[in-house]
């Protein structure tokens, strides 16, 4: 791979995905933004959405039958489900692609059916997409032409459980992962529940038992497990901007201890430029992490016998959106995994 | 118990639980303040720690042992543990004491030794303490002399499952509370952590495995279970200044479905003023108690077999503690159990 | 007045005004709800709007066409503008309304025909209406069938600034309002800007030198002042739920110095419930009001020569809308003016 | 200059200064963090402290006394002030400083010695400093052995004013600042007005008439109106952790419009890296500018005649701190001026 200049694409420039994502690429050396969608602000400049970003030189929104692909070796998809699956399976073949929705997660097209409520529509694109998570899937993300970039909670919860799952050290059939989020996780869409008045000042779970983002979780443990496996995920909204932290408990498998299951994360990682694995005992906080690419684990020997606690931490727009997005875009076109993206959390 | 004025004194005012205490007392038709102590505060108005009762007609901060005893009828005790036992030890008789720290809670001394890390400097007055969690010990906090206000995570946690375990629905021996708390829960002495810099905008989990609040949670589960059971109990600090959410995991038992466990929870607090199980499903968010005495709860089943989740949550300085305190009074007095005390939130 | 019960209506149930009403009414002894309305939620219980208010007796939901006026004596009419004139025009005769609208605070109709971008659909009525802010007002609110509830910005400025320019004390053509309010005073219409990730962790001016509280506000003082002034009012949104805080920048006039203003200020509410004027050089906080009905203003001289600076707090959902209210009624139906309402904020 | 590696010292690297400095230099292609120090943390490393760097390899904390200076070229120093000039006084004269205390601020010494309560420790050094607002005193900056960065309300301040009063065309006798900010501004001393129980969900005023960055305001506009002028400075405490808004009411002079005002800002900032002034009419937020080095300046007109509002928003940390102290250095160096600087704000 040469370092020539990528020429990018954002669909769905209107959104928080959308928005984080030209925030990271404006600073990307090897990287031009040549078009940039927002079917309903088509027309506009960005800044006119977006006004932090009034003072930077880029295209004006457009719809995206207005885009030409000519100009475009790229695209990142935010957009929503469905509409992905009809958009990408039309864009011409030269193009990678960089999906952030859910669209291209799940490998069993039936599984998507059942949790999203109609047919896969681009099944024959799903059979070559890779699924984004960097530190597993380095390989397959290198050669892909369509990386499904994972959901911010999958990202947090299989970092912090699929090494030991694959090792044998956690009873894969007795996983529960308690995870809390930001606001920012809902989208820029207006809605009731997403509102000041109804988000700050208190906290709630929701989509408990029936969250999209289960099947994803459980796909990946699975896979590490060597078989099928069923996870509690229990999401709950959190009175802040940014930031994903995965509570998991986990039962100890094989005589391993806490201490064991530390080692083996920290081994796995131990190459990983933005995972880290804390001191045995120590645990993260959100705060650490925001705006960084960073996933930060610790493990904690639980007071029950022969279980322990493991706690991830990221920040759901970069790691877990638009940040691996373009760790992965380093990884596709050969720069080095972390250009572009941030190692150090703006804090406070 | 005649409806004669009951005249209260509230010992450390100037920390949230006194004020809180303050601020539901002056609106009880039965109670009148007449001593306040704040030590390093002696000879202020209330109004110079607390200006938002500066318009009250309070008696001013004095030191503990300016306290003009014969005037007191019952004393709320907010001060820090150890200090406590020495300061309850020394108090004239007459006396009834609502005690909102930690250092009666625990019934075995040695348990308390071994968290607290000093002998009980009041093993005598403990064994008349009774345990003030309302619902559960009614009966002995009507007759007690000194009634040990629980904790803000005890309250929540064992109100959720306490009728499980009794009732066999739940295994005692699986159960797993991720729960999460307000910034006001570590009370109003300035630290670094509790700075709006460092707790505002992200979130983190704390005293993992080590909570003091464990061993008393414990307490109430072993006592419904029938023997001693250990659980897991990880807090969580959350950016907000009021509210406390449960998340508890458990195991059904004796082939309970989730349904039973709701039902049963739903018969138990059947006759209760503030405690109210939600329609099977739904999930109680913290801001739909806040400002109340309520605990509201709800039960969902968990996608993994034979488990289920139920949420409880409590506004931690009400029922979670000074709340709790005045319910309390209102039974040892005889007093309607609900008076001066709110049943509808502040939203928002 | 008899202490007969008030049977009262809430149309426009479902915003955060209605819900403010509602809050405090259930609490008022001599008031019972014998109607709520929402459009869209007809036939809906409240509880499922507001979640917190599920444990409480009310009545359903309804279309306002479908209330039976014979049951009701009083209406609290939480709608848009515009909408209030058409409904109020309506209402039987045998009805008093508080109005939280817009809709009858500005006397002059070609005023409001100027700001509000429309002829104004009920003149006739606009005449009887009575302007609500009760400490200026009291008497004619006492008889009026009609109460024009003022806005909260209005409310915070005018008690702040009336005084001085009745007195002649201030320069009423060279009055500054720099007004912050929190987020709850947007309501709850989900737009993008009132969403949780748009307003917290940021501030912003809006509406500069075009909002529509500024011809309330210049109405009032106006009247004061004897002649038409015009004054600058600049509101600004706070990552905060509730609270309005203006700070008034003020030129001294006729030889007074800033502590014959707050001098007159503390003269002026001498006999007020809920207005309080801090000791001269204190300043309020908007926390130290928070839930209750209080307007609390401080006075500071200017460093600048012949200026002084008034602040003054509410609580923009209680005295600034809903508190103000339940005011008034009980001026109109002559109870305790402090009947249902808090002088005690919730803090923290 | 050449584009020699610079070496850094910071001194006072425990505070939040001290820790935006370092999160801007560990990015900074031409600088070597060489010492870091923080007296009662000395023998940590940083990450002890402030875990975000954890993962970073830098100097571990040692106190002043401990560094060896022959390593360092440059001195940020964030330490309290007057101890500032105690330290600055014997530090070697090879070195140049970027001071971020207030000591060196104040060009005349008797003021200085007014407002802070004590003699200036180093009235020699004093001479020799430049003021470090950049985009005004460049040239000197440039030539400095030592540079006071300015505050940060003079900074949002100053750049908001001084074109306008430098080309006549606002009444340099008729201002008023209110100026909000966020409670990062108050530092990481624990200190109960900064909880965030006391801070969140509220905002007041502070410092009114009195506060200290009055006096350096007045300097600064005294200089740009050639004679001296006495300002209205009212500072408030916001519930968020980074961000100034200036809000400036300022008199129209010699038949000036507001047009014309906002003309003369766009002019004077043209060839601005940092500066942007919005189209007529158009207001900043905060949250634009969160994270990065900019300054938004928008300009609306009075209602009231002749009268202008001029706005302003900085992030306090960033270009009210540590990022105009970097954008000085690299004034000093030669450096392109936003190197490690951002240029596009987090948001959300």
């Amino acid at each position: 791979m040469t370092q020539a200049t990528i020429r990018a694409a954002v669909l769905g420039a209107s959104g928080y995905a959308g928005a984080e994502t030209i925030r990271i690429l404006q600073r990307h050396p090897h990287v031009e933004i040549t078009a940039l969608t927002a079917e309903r602000h088509a027309g506009k400049p960005l800044g006119a959405v977006f006004p932090h970003f009034a003072a930077l030189d880029l295209p004006d929104l457009v719809k995206i039958e207005d885009v030409d692909w000519s100009t475009v070796d790229l695209v990142f998809c935010g957009l929503p489900h469905a509409t992905t699956q009809e958009v990408i399976k039309d864009l011409p073949a030269h193009l990678r692609i960089l999906d952030l929705s859910a669209d291209f997660r799940l490998k069993d097209i039936e599984t998507y059916a059942q949790w999203y409520g109609h047919d896969h529509l681009a099944p024959e694109l799903q059979k070559e997409a890779a699924y984004g998570l960097t530190e597993i899937y380095r390989q397959e993300i290198g050669n892909a032409r369509i990386v499904a970039v994972p959901g911010c909670y999958p990202t947090a919860s299989q970092l912090a459980l699929i090494p030991g799952v694959k090792h044998g050290l956690i009873d894969a059939d007795d996983i529960i992962i308690d995870a809390k989020c930001g606001v920012t996780g809902a989208g820029r869409a207006p809605k009731e529940g997403s509102l000041f008045a109804e988000a700050a000042e208190g906290i709630h779970a929701y989509g408990v038992a029936k969250h999209r983002h289960a099947p994803e979780i459980e796909q990946g443990l699975s896979a590490a497990a060597g078989r099928p496996v069923v996870v509690n995920f229990t999401p709950h909204l959190m009175p802040m901007n940014r930031g994903i932290l995965a509570t998991c408990y986990v039962r100890l498998e094989g005589g391993a201890s806490a201490e064991d299951l530390h080692k083996a994360l920290d081994t796995f990682y131990a190459d990983e430029t933005f995972v880290r694995v804390l001191p045995y005992g120590e645990v993260p906080a959100t705060r650490h992490v925001r705006g960084s690419n960073n996933c930060w684990i610790g493990v904690v020997a639980d007071r029950m016998a022969k279980r322990a606690i493991v706690i991830s931490v990221i920040d759901n727009l970069v790691k877990g959106t638009s940040g691996q997005a373009i760790q992965n875009l380093n990884v596709m076109y050969g720069f080095a995994e972390d250009t572009a993206l941030e190692k150090v959390a703006m804090f406070p």
